[in-house]
């Protein structure tokens, strides 16, 4: 069977264009103030910083604006709810990402509740998750919508469709469940929620029209555990010796899948266009 | 097969006796002020009208105090707002609910939105729904809520079992979806949610070893539809020719489910004592 790629770096290409058109349209030629996005970057994990780098520099390339602040290893829990309270209090500033992992004396859920819903362009916020499992506007978490666009972009018909989903953390397995069989347009999909404790996951997968693998274990997904013809969505990264594994054992999947994406190059560009996009979506809220 | 009722009536009686003793342990006893219900009821929807008589029969009996506020029908929006304003000021009220569903004219989100999801005891506010999905103390809608205690409580083990949920409504079938599957003591099932998109709808049924029916069409799930052994959880209720029927087809399901609970006496009684556990949950945090 012939497999086709889904390209996730073409993909963000075009959305990044909308991105900057949007801006030049609605912000730029009406003269209002350019999408700001704050930065808060704790401690010195070396992957943390790649990330945030590689965020700043899409920034700039679209046309938003950014400010950065990194605050030193073993900073007080303290120091960074009072950065994040000046977040929320600084009108200039349209929304805001903390970096995770945070450092291990650190709350996690004390510090995403701190910050205002209405900035939390990260979509991590109990506030925001609640809305979107509920049917309301909110920020939803980018890797969770870098998935659905992909699949809405290639026109991948999701209704009506079994989709099997490997995982359930809160920033890819519970929210794609959740939007993949919401009641939208782009949604009805019929999902199991498959995890750790799930017994013969190949049960599962071997049923599933669509599979998401966001398990966190290297080339777990074999060829042999779908059904022929299935869509195949890898969220997964790892460095192995020297290269980029996904979730997907790509290679067996490969030929049997009719659809999957790569790793590198399918959903982790998604994932970093989708805090473009929500970013500017909390700057036209402000500037309406 | 031998078939078990679950007894929800029993089970409530159970729950409520346990609430009286820590209402007088943890209140009574410390001379503290009693858990007090706030209640909103709009318009003259039968219904809703003997179930607000109904919870208010059950805060009497168990030692709850509670305020009624009755607005009459074609109340403005504005006013039932500032109700909602006064009871999350009042610092007398621990919890307060507004009865659904509510007149037309009224924007449903906008009214869960203002409640404080501090004294959201019916668990609706998003904040709370988002904290329930993410592994966060919050209150849990009372239906789903009291599904998963009828489970624990009769020691059935939904651990690594396949639960299919039929229908995602927000008060049902979506929040006892991630509740099934949460990471939890009691959680870790597999869980398929399949609604009025499904295709095929048997083709899940019949794997499941737990089936939960909150789909709102009387006596939908056939026994025909179902594995031998499974247990049965049905959420419907419906008034037909002088008769309570549920979503199950009760004498299909009976004698090929392990496990089901009756309509009447099943899961309504949960619900109604969920409504009284989080009111005196939110008591106790107001009394630390």
């Amino acid at each position: 069977m012939t497999t086709q790629l889904l390209n996730g770096n073409l993909l963000a290409k075009e959305i990044k264009n909308e991105i900057s058109n949007i801006i030049e349209k609605k912000i730029l030629n009406e003269n209002k103030r350019m999408p700001h996005l704050g930065i808060i970057l704790t401690g010195n994990n070396s992957s943390s910083i790649t990330y945030v780098n590689n965020k700043i520099k899409e920034c700039k390339n679209i046309g938003i604006q950014y400010s950065l602040i990194h605050l030193p290893i073993n900073t007080l829990e303290n120091k960074l709810l009072e950065e994040i309270k000046k977040m929320n209090r600084n009108p200039y500033i349209d929304g805001f990402i903390v970096q995770l992992p945070l450092e291990k004396h650190m709350n996690q859920d004390k510090i995403i509740l701190s910050i205002d819903p209405k900035k939390d362009v990260d979509g991590f916020h109990p506030e925001n998750f609640g809305k979107m499992s509920l049917g309301m506007k909110a920020f939803f978490p980018a890797t969770a919508l870098g998935i659905l666009t992909v699949l809405e972009r290639y026109k991948i018909q999701i209704y009506g469709k079994h989709t099997v989903v490997i995982g359930r953390s809160r920033i890819v397995g519970r929210p794609i469940s959740i939007l993949m069989s919401r009641k939208n347009y782009f949604g009805n999909s019929t999902v199991t929620i498959t995890h750790s404790k799930t017994k013969n996951i190949e049960f599962y997968t071997k049923q599933a029209d669509i599979i998401i693998v966001a398990v966190g274990i290297p080339k777990f997904l074999k060829g042999k555990m779908i059904k022929k013809g299935a869509v195949v969505i890898d969220v997964g990264i790892h460095n192995h010796e020297n290269k980029i594994l996904g979730d997907v054992d790509f290679y067996s999947v490969y030929g049997r899948a009719s659809y999957l994406t790569p790793v590198p190059g399918g959903i982790g560009p998604m994932t970093r266009v989708m805090l473009l996009k929500n970013t500017l979506m909390a700057a036209l809220n402000n500037r309406k």
